[in-house]
This record gives structure tokens, C-alpha cells and sequence, in this order.
């Protein structure tokens, strides 16, 4: 029998939301995978029980061991396998006996080396349907899930929040999701796919969009199997969360390298190109950007339109963002005479009139200034959203004790607005001008998302926008204009 | 008597490599600009005399404080001049009086507040001409130099390296200098140019072309002023050392900004593209990125051709690593079997064949294999250089410290191949994948760049390639296209 896919939820939380789990080839060396699959949830804190099998041993990094996955007394939810391909197939058979309902499968060797590993790998798919068993990988780097409290891919637990992150490559998509842990972006899962033998992205993705705890899905792909059900699954994912896509192979030589790397014919990028407008997807050309979008994806409220306001403590500041918002196509109102005055108010007597990028330069100096200016702009109709690079830190003529608690209310004012105006709200270079500082935490806290330059946030902010505009899209289609695309996918 | 520009080294020296420096209106309240000006240079080891000046203070930070620059002893060869602006006349006049021979003008409040703040610069101009004082701004943020051991700029000295950077904005600009401290880049000097009263661009460029510790020349511009002879010394300079270029106001709305920030026409952008395909330039679109590849520039040789070798630890690093190179016109030639041979011979007996990228995906687990690849590929005629993103960490069967010790002579033979082969080495997403590593230390301090994204990488060796092509044209003309293309410049 084989299982079908309607039950996706139920099935692929036995291998995200396991009560029990066996690391099978668990292992006492470090550097080794068996050693890692074992210490990094058993250092980060899985709840349930957690069992390290191996032949050998008789204790794992200080657990006792178990010979096999038959001879643990309680249930076993997920067996993650690290083992030699050739015992991989046994192991697999071992579990469906002792009734595992989940795998994840470390293991390579596959049929990434060719006809005889695809072979194995059938072998391991065989058993496993046999026994309803369904598996992430083999081939791959494991998964990370928030809501599980199963860790098997990071060296520390990110911070929590609501991006998932599918990757068909495991080295380079562990070191993107390594690379958003450590900007402070808030993860929810990772899963990295391997050779896809059961599971493929499209039930990943079909899960995710059932799953309450992810808010945006990132993906790294090289080529897509299961094409129309991908698409359609895609399509329907997308109305209710945005997909941020890397694809792998866009231009002749990446396309060779994806052909040796996971065998994926690549195809015409203008051909996806096209898809990924038809679909929906944000697409990302370089690969950390996908990150940076999703948090933004993650945090704020969606845009009702692409017009930006800019608040900047100086002249380049604004001029580099102008642009960076400027060559993404958004656009950057002038400000009505009335907005003009009630933020010159804000600003030293003799400042010009203040326009759009805002130029904080002359401030007055209160800790309320970037406060009060961004809740002017958030309150106008024709501003669909902030990015803002004003300092954020003690300012104001009172004592260090006063001057910090107003600054520290001006920022709690400032994480208010987006839930106030349902105005998306960014920081731009905060981090970097404000390091360790208390009103930096604050915002960070209240989950403003935070980007090193100026160009990283606009990308941010199109993300936000041009994600609204796929939501009126689809919002807009009629039930039969819906059924014709999706047929036209293939 | 007006300066003539013959004696421009000797000039900014008084300004760049002063024996002694007078910051007045030095101050003791943190957070002013008189309080950094004089604090930066006392606490990061100014070597010569450094005296404050305070009308009303007897000691700044400690230091005995004089009332005016009059009153000072010894020889004062520069003066910081940070003091209102109605006051700043009467002191640069006390500066002539004085002797002082160069002057950083850090006080706003002059053309760019309008035409009064216009007549008072040209007060502040003629008061310095007639003392032959040459002066950076007003209006800026002050210098550092590392070869004159002056910081007005840094919260702490950056590693030193060939880099210089000259801004037309101020905090925006030390923004982009912090970040690329930060990264490790190393500097030589930085300059807030501000409003350009006396020196302007093209002054500073001169001195830098002439500057035996600068060997790659950033630049954060918005306008250009005295533009003919601004293209045709960057012409010059870029037969030695090249010209890494952000402009602001490429877009319309930041052109709108620019023209609040420094008053700069930013012109068409059509234009501006053209004349630094004509000049020279390697034009960075992101403001980041002038300093990424800048660290490349000062430290690499120059490829031959576009031809890259790329090295990876996994298969999805060599995708996009390979798309980034693609992306941007690199080639990534495909090894003949020869080389494919040797390389084989360092992976595991069963790997299939090396390709380009060489996915180290099942090498033998040797520190050496690394090296020895590279060190394959650096050899060969139709590489012209290497991108790697393998790991350098301890590999191998022996104990720990016989493991380490290992590591650290394969990555000696790896530090060592651009000197050997004349070729470039980069390193990808070495820093993220090995923090804190002895290994990584000992190439960071060999000087291979390194670079936290595949994109960045290539965009790194995409600069070398370029630069390399833009000194072989200018190698090849001849005296009389020369003379015509400086004279076509306007």
C-alpha cells in the first residue's frame, strides 16, 4: 500500500513534531555526522525521548546505547539513520518492524552515484512504503524544527520566528541557514530534501502551507520534480504565505555544475522566470537575500502599494536609499505642505522644509524626534511604509538615567506603528550604528526587522510590496480564471 | 597668492602626515564632535604633538588646553577646526597667524545652508589662501591615515591594507568605512571631503595617485566638480592603481536626494555609465560593494583573463558560485584530462571526475588536498585564477595537535600560491564556516580576501578581471589616442 497524500499533516509531523527519537548510527566521534545528529538535540534541548543506537557502543556521548532500533523499549516516533548506504536498507527494515512512523535519512550514497546506488535507494523506498513509512532524504543534512524542539542542523538554536526553509543542496543551504541565524532572523524549520526518493519539495511545501508556525517559505532549488503538482501546489501555498525562491543553474555554467551536483536539469531561465511571475514567487538572485526578505515577509504588515518613505540621520544615507528603492521601482512621494510643517516641527528652527528621503541631520535632538517624525508618515495616506536609518539611540539635554528612558520610550513608540498603521516598518543599518545598544534590542525584540545596508532593506521593502501585489492578484481571480492557470502550467 | 597644484603631495602631507596636530574647540562632553576629534587621535596613538584648544576649558580629556592656537609653543602643522561657524573664520585667520600649514575643516553651516553660509566659505577660503592653508571640508567628519598615524574617524584603527576612500558624505561614508573595517578590509586612509571649498576630488585623487601606501581608490560621489580635470587625473591614476566608484543619484529619486544632500546635478546616469567605461572606473552599484572588491584589488595580482577555478566543499557552493561568476561574464573553463587526472588523484578512489568547480564533496580527508588542488589548478595555463570555498579546518587520521599542525602548513601552501603562480586566490564563506579558526587566521593574515557570500566573491575576482582588462587598454594606446581621449573628455 502505498500512502496517499491527503493525510500530509499527520504524516510529516511524525517527522517535525516527533514525541520519541532514535539517532541510529549515533556515534562518540566528533566531526563524524553520527556525532552531530545525536549532540545537537541533545545539547539544544528535545523534549521527548531521545535514543542513540549503535552497533558497539555501549554509551553515546554519556546516553546508553542500543544495538538496534528493536531493542528500545519505549515507542520510536522518528529514526534519523546514519549508517553505510548498504546497511541503510536493514536499519529501514528494522524500523518498520519496531513500527517507526517518520525517517529521517543522513545517509549518502545513492543514486547520486549512480545506477547501483539508484537501485539502493529503491530498495530503501520499497521497505519503507511497505512498513508507511515516510522520509526525508536520503543524502541530506537533516531538519530544524521550531515547533519540535528537534535541532539537527544548527550549531545554536536560532531565535524563533516564522520563516521554513526547504533546500535541495545540504552544505550551501545549511551555511544560508547558519548565515540567517546568525543576522538574528527568526526560523521556524529547515529541512534539507537530499535525493527526494519519497518525499519530494512539493509535500514539503504542501505542509508548510499547512503549518501553523511558518509565515514564509524559503527555498534553494536546482530543479524541480513532480513539475505540475510543484506548481499547483505552489500557487495555492502563495495566497495565504509568500515562497522566496534561489534557484540554482540560472546562467551555462551554474547549469552544468547543478547537472553534476544533484543531476537537475536546469532549463531556460527565462522559462522559470516566466513561471515564477506567473506563480507568484519571489525570486532572489543572490542567495542570502532570500533570508533578508523573508524576515521582513515574517514580521510586517503587507503594503498596500509601493510608495516609500525614507527617514535617514544624513545626506548619503537618503541618496543611497533613494536609489536602492528607486532602481527596485518604488517610489518615494513628496510630502504635502501640512506633513511638511508637522515634521518640521520636529526639526531645528532654521531646517529646510523637510522632503522625502527626511533628513534628520538638523533633529532637534529629542529621542522622540525619529519617533514622532515616523508615526507622521506612517498616519499619511499616500505612504505605504518606513524604512528608517535615523539613530535611535540617547539623545536629549537630561541626565544619562532620564535620556535612556526616553529613548527607551521613543522606541517603544517607534515598534508600535506597524501594528497601529498596519504600515510595515524597516531599519536600515541599525545594527551596525547602534551595536549592543539598549533601543536596538527593543526593536529587535518587537521583531522590526534589521538590515546592514541600505540596499538589503529596499530589496526588503519591494519584497513586501511586491508580495501584496501577488496577494490582489489572486485575491482578484475568478474561480474559472484560477482553474484555466493552473492547468496552464503544464 | 593662490597655490599652485605641482606641490599637491607636499601639500596634503601637512594635512595627511602632520608632526603636529591642534584640535580646536576640543571638548570634554562625549557625544560632540569636539569631544571626537580630539579623543580619537589621543586614544588610538597619534605619534606627534597633539594639543586642544578651548576658550574656556583649562584641560581637555586630561590634557593641557590652550585658549588659542596662538598660545600653543610649539609648531602647529594642522589644524581640526571644529567651532561654530561664525567663529570658525577668526580661527582659521589665528591659524594663518600661527604658521599652521594645513587645516580639516569638521564645522557645517556653510554653502550648504545657502547664500549667507555661501559668503562666509568664501570668507573661510580667502582668510586660508592668503596663509596658504589647504583645507578637507567644511562640513566633514575629518580623515584617518594610517601612514600618518591620524584618526578622526574610527571608534578603533582598522587593519592597515592599500585601500583609500574619499566621500563626498559624511556620515554615510563613515558608515561604509566602519563596515569595511569591520569585515577586516584594510585601509590606508579615509577623507570626508565636505563641501569641497579648497581641495576637491580631483585634488585628493591626484594625492592618492601619487600615495606610495594607497593602491586601490574608493570613492563615494555624488557630483563632480572641476570635472574635466577630475576625469583626466582619474585617468592617470588608473594606469597605476584603480578607481572603484559609487555614485549617488543613479536613480531619479536619488537624484532628487542628492540635489538636498550636496546640492550635486547627478545628470543622466547614461552618462555617467559611459564615462566610466570610457575613464576607467569599475563602477559599483551597491555601496558595499566599492570596499569588497576594493580588498581584492589591493591585495591579488591581476588575472590574465576571466578564466576561474572554483573549489567547493559541496555541491550547492559550486552552483552558485558558479552562476555568480556566470552572471557576471566570468568563465569557468572546463579542465583537460591532465589536470582532472592529478586532481582524481586527491579525491576519493571512487569520486567521479573532477569538473570545474572541483566539488570536494568525497575528498580523501587530507589537509593537504585542498592546497594541492589549488595549487593543480593555479598551474595551469587556461586558469587564470581561484575561488575556493573549501574548508581549511584540520582534516586527516592523526591526533589533534599532529592534525592542526598539519592544517596549518597546507594552508601556508595555499597562502603562498598568488605570489607563486601570479594568480588570485579568494576565499568564499570561509570566515562564516570557519570562526575563530587558526587556519583562517593565518590566510586573513596572509592577505587573501575573504568574502562572506559566493556573490561577493565573484563580484571580487570580477573586479580584478575587469581592472586587468582596463590597464591592458590603456597599455596598448598610443600617445595620440591618449592626448584625444583626454581632450574628449569634455
Amino acid at each position: 500500500m502505498t500512502l496517499g497524500r491527503n493525510d500530509i499533516v499527520k504524516q510529516l509531523n511524525h517527522i517535525f513534531k516527533p514525541s520519541s527519537v532514535a539517532v541510529i548510527g549515533a556515534s562518540n566521534s566528533p566531526g563524524k555526522w553520527g556525532y552531530n545528529m545525536f549532540n545537537r538535540p541533545l545539547v539544544t534541548g528535545f523534549r521527548g525521548a531521545l535514543y542513540p543506537v549503535n552497533l558497539r557502543e555501549a554509551d553515546i556521548q554519556g546516553i546508553p546505547s542500543y544495538s538496534s532500533v528493536l531493542d528500545i523499549p519505549g515507542d520510536v516516533e522518528l529514526a534519523v539513520i546514519s549508517v553505510p548506504a548498504p546497511a541503510a536498507v536493514e536499519v529501514m527494515g528494522e524500523c518498520v518492524e519496531k513500527g517507526v512512523r517518520g525517517a529521517v535519512v543522513i545517509t549518502a550514497g545513492f543514486a547520486e552515484l549512480g545506477e547501483e546506488g539508484k537501485a539502493l535507494q529503491q530498495q530503501l523506498l520499497a521497505v519503507a512504503r511497505q512498513g508507511n513509512i515516510r522520509f526525508l532524504g536520503p543524502n541530506c543534512m537533516g531538519l530544524y524544527s521550531a515547533a519540535g524542539r528537534l535541532n539537527l542542523c544548527f550549531q545554536q538554536t536560532p531565535r524563533r520566528g516564522g520563516i521554513s526553509f526547504i533546500t535541495q543542496s545540504g552544505t550551501f543551504g545549511m551555511f544560508l541557514a547558519e548565515s540567517a541565524a546568525r543576522k538574528g532572523y527568526g526560523i521556524e524549520k529547515v529541512m534539507s530534501i537530499g535525493n527526494q526518493t519519497d518525499l519530494s519539495a512539493a509535500d514539503y511545501l504542501e505542509y508548510l502551507g499547512k503549518d501553523p508556525n511558518t509565515t514564509a517559505i524559503v527555498m534553494y532549488i536546482e530543479g524541480i520534480i513532480e513539475g505540475r503538482r510543484f506548481f499547483n501546489v505552489a500557487r495555492e501555498v502563495i495566497r495565504e504565505k509568500p515562497i522566496i525562491v534561489y534557484k540554482g543553474g540560472r546562467t551555462a555554467v551554474g547549469a552544468r555544475a547543478t547537472l553534476s551536483h544533484t543531476a537537475s536539469l536546469a532549463g531556460d531561465d527565462a522559462i522559470f522566470e516566466a513561471l515564477c511571475k506567473q506563480v507568484g514567487f519571489i525570486r532572489a538572485y543572490e542567495a542570502m537575500h532570500t533570508f533578508e526578505m523573508a524576515e521582513a515577509l515574517v514580521s510586517q504588515p503587507l503594503p498596500k502599494g509601493r510608495r516609500v518613505a525614507v527617514i535617514s540621520g544624513g545626506g548619503g544615507y537618503c541618496v543611497a536609499t533613494a536609489d536602492a528603492c528607486g532602481s527596485l521601482g518604488l517610489e518615494l512621494p513628496e510630502l504635502d505642505p501640512d506633513a511638511q510643517a508637522a515634521i518640521q516641527a520636529e526639526l531645528a528652527p532654521h531646517a529646510p522644509p523637510p522632503r522625502n528621503p527626511v533628513d534628520l541631520a538638523g533633529g532637534r535632538g529629542s529621542s522622540f524626534t525619529v519617533a514622532r517624525i515616523a508615526e507622521k508618515l506612517a498616519s499619511l495616506p499616500y505612504i505605504d511604509g518606513i524604512i528608517t536609518s535615523a539613530p535611535i539611540g540617547r539623545w536629549g539635554r537630561g541626565d544619562a538615567l532620564t535620556a535612556t528612558r526616553e529613548a527607551l520610550d521613543a522606541v517603544e513608540v517607534m515598534a508600535a506603528i506597524p501594528g497601529k498603521y498596519g504600515k510595515p516598518l524597516i531599519l536600515s543599518m541599525a545594527r551596525a550604528n547602534f551595536p549592543g545598544s539598549v533601543t536596538y534590542d527593543v526593536l529587535h525584540g518587537a521583531r522590526i526587522p534589521s538590515y546592514d545596508t541600505p540596499e538589503e532593506s529596499a530589496r526588503a521593502f519591494w519584497a513586501l510590496a511586491r508580495y501584496a501585489e501577488v496577494r490582489r492578484e489572486l485575491e482578484a481571480e475568478t474561480d474559472q480564471e484560477r482553474a484555466s492557470k493552473v492547468v496552464l502550467l503544464h
